[in-house]
């Protein structure tokens, strides 16, 4: 048997981070099933040599793998006929819907509780991103309008994967498994700083109908789920506080579940927390598919420098699996990272150091 | 020959920081024209006893003053028929297409650069906020469709504006007036860790029609000026990358414009990195009305206890005088705040002091 992954390095530093990730999974054995990869083109630059910016091959060899791990994509800095992002369109085609983006901070102990630790959980296929968008020429200039589709079946099972993801992170204190469940969960609210939890992110003050849809459909998530949920509180926040609060008391959110848009900046603002986008890996989930994907860009300014953070990739590929069963290749992934994070010798420079995406690949392989 | 200003403190805080506002301006005497006040209704408050969060007879009494002051709204938990937030009404029903949003620090020294120093210029009038949303059953459950409506007019007019106040922004480094100015640009490129500055925040990556349309437009908005906007460097980035490095790196930020929800987010962004909601100012700003109003909500959590942060609301009086022409007046408030927020003496609890609302205000009259 054999793990088929899609390889999509795409442009700029995905083409510097997606091979140290693949090196990681080369490296962690008998954890995993031997890994076949599967080199992909997509992205700004195919676009330019083809036409296309998603080659129909690409989305026919995914189809036929396990997994896959998407780099990085170029965006024209003119709008340009015909081009549009391959992540938006891989997301669609492969139904995708939910972009989960675990934001934590390495604490310098392992036994301490870090100061970040949340998980946002992005809606990936429909919001303004349905791309439905037209343009008017009227006597006043020209008016553009967009589409913003909230459906409740995506918010239904978005909602569900939220609640999921709570359920399997780690309680903060210990739990005495003599206690009748309720009394537990009592004490936990008196005593946790921080217990299962959603927030759901929306602007309803606003959007009384779309953003109302999705936060009536989530709330009504645990009610139709038996109990399974009683263990996660269920919070909600407007968009724009949200950000503020992320910003001033991090450790308020375990799990945030938002609309695509809303997600996409949250995510970015909570990297901002942990001190660097290079730090934070995504995966894009389906029911069947799954895509690890670092949160950040294509980074022209440091291309073909060698100095591209390959941590958000590996860790990509450590949610990847995770998210495959795959429990122990993920934890060892993850263990070697944050220690040579916790470490602080072998950084690139988005995090203050001077070493090399090599060094810091060749440091974690050494962890392994 | 007096000033005739609505006072329309609506919900929650609002009705604590609005008097204070009040005060603040019957205090600085002969720099503004005396000034007469009109008190007014709005919010969910005024919508539970009448049915409407809008009187006709505010907005019609509003036609009659030369500015106003707007506390904040609450709004109900669950979607409720027929309500609709009064202050997104007002901004469409008196035009006010500008909604600016200056986030200073103090710097420990009044002759220090403050830490951050931007300006965020949103619109206010389109984008998601038209309000024009359907809901539609369908086989697989509803369905919820928002426009976001993006025209040429409304960018070109908020890109003007945001160039204007980037013009009347003081530069940061002494300006040597006997160079030729072309020459005294590259020195500032050279050496100013900031000049003026406009950024244009979008996400033309995904809505390449509509964004696409507000940032072309604002980017032809200096070749249209004769000259005029040429001090100004323009820039932009994407509402993700922009909210990342805004918490990484405020101070490449000088003037940024955004569309209405982009800059909804990005003000409170922004807000979080100076300490506290309660300190930051907006007016929301047409050709023919100014109307001031804190950038924070009615916050349900401390109403009637006498302990809101006066000071955003403060500062939008001396915003909102600024752009009626009155320099020295709002001078005078500002630097009695900047003075109290300085010596950290007599601070509301958002800023970790005990003081209250009135012992805040009390404070900045003994200053004034
Ligand atoms: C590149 C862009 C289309 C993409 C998005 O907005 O989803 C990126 O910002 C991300 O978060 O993966
Ligand atoms: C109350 C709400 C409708 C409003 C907005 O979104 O504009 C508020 O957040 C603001 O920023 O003034």
């Amino acid at each position: 048997q054999s793990l088929k992954i899609g390889l999509i390095p795409a442009d700029g530093i995905g083409k510097e981070v997606i091979p140290a990730a693949r090196r990681v999974l080369e490296a962690i054995g008998s954890d995993i099933p031997k890994p076949e990869f599967v080199p992909l083109l997509a992205g700004w630059e195919v676009f330019v040599r083809s036409g296309t910016a998603l080659p129909e091959e690409t989305v026919e060899a995914l189809r036929e793998c396990d997994g896959a791990l998407f780099g990085a994509v170029s965006s024209p800095s003119r709008r340009v006929t015909g081009y549009s992002s391959p992540i938006v369109a891989l997301r669609k085609e492969l139904d995708l819907y939910a972009n989960v983006r675990p934001v934590i901070s390495v604490a310098a102990n392992p036994e301490e509780k870090p100061a970040v630790d949340l998980v946002v959980v992005r809606e990936n296929t429909e919001c303004l991103y349905v791309k439905q968008e037209q343009l008017v020429p009227t006597e006043n200039g020209k008016e553009a309008r967009a589409t913003r589709l909230i459906t409740e079946r995506a918010s239904r099972r978005i909602g569900k994967m939220a609640f999921e993801i709570a359920l399997g992170r780690p309680r903060k204190v210990w739990l005495p498994s003599s206690l009748p469940r309720i009394i537990v969960v009592e004490i936990l609210n008196l005593f946790a700083r921080k217990i299962q939890q959603v927030t759901i992110i929306h602007k309803s003050n606003v959007l009384s109908v779309t953003d109302g849809l999705f936060r009536e459909t989530i709330r009504q998530v645990p009610a139709d789920a038996n109990g399974r949920y009683d263990s996660v509180k269920l919070e909600e926040q407007i968009v724009d506080s949200a950000v503020y609060r992320l910003f001033r008391e991090p450790q308020i959110y375990d799990v945030m579940v938002a609309p695509n848009l809303y997600g996409d900046i949250i995510s970015d603002a909570a990297a901002a927390l942990v001190g660097s986008l290079g730090l934070v890996p995504s995966v894009n989930a389906g029911d069947k598919f799954i895509m690890g994907e670092p949160v950040h860009g294509s980074a022209p300014d440091i291309e073909g420098k060698g100095i591209a953070n390959p941590i958000a990739a590996i860790r990509s590929a450590a949610l990847m699996i995770r998210h495959m069963g795959y429990t122990n290749g993920a934890d060892r992934i993850d263990r070697a990272v944050d220690q040579v994070v916790r470490e602080g010798q072998v950084l690139t420079p988005d995090l203050g150091g001077k070493s090399s995406t090599d060094d810091v690949l060749n440091a974690v392989l050494k962890k392994l």
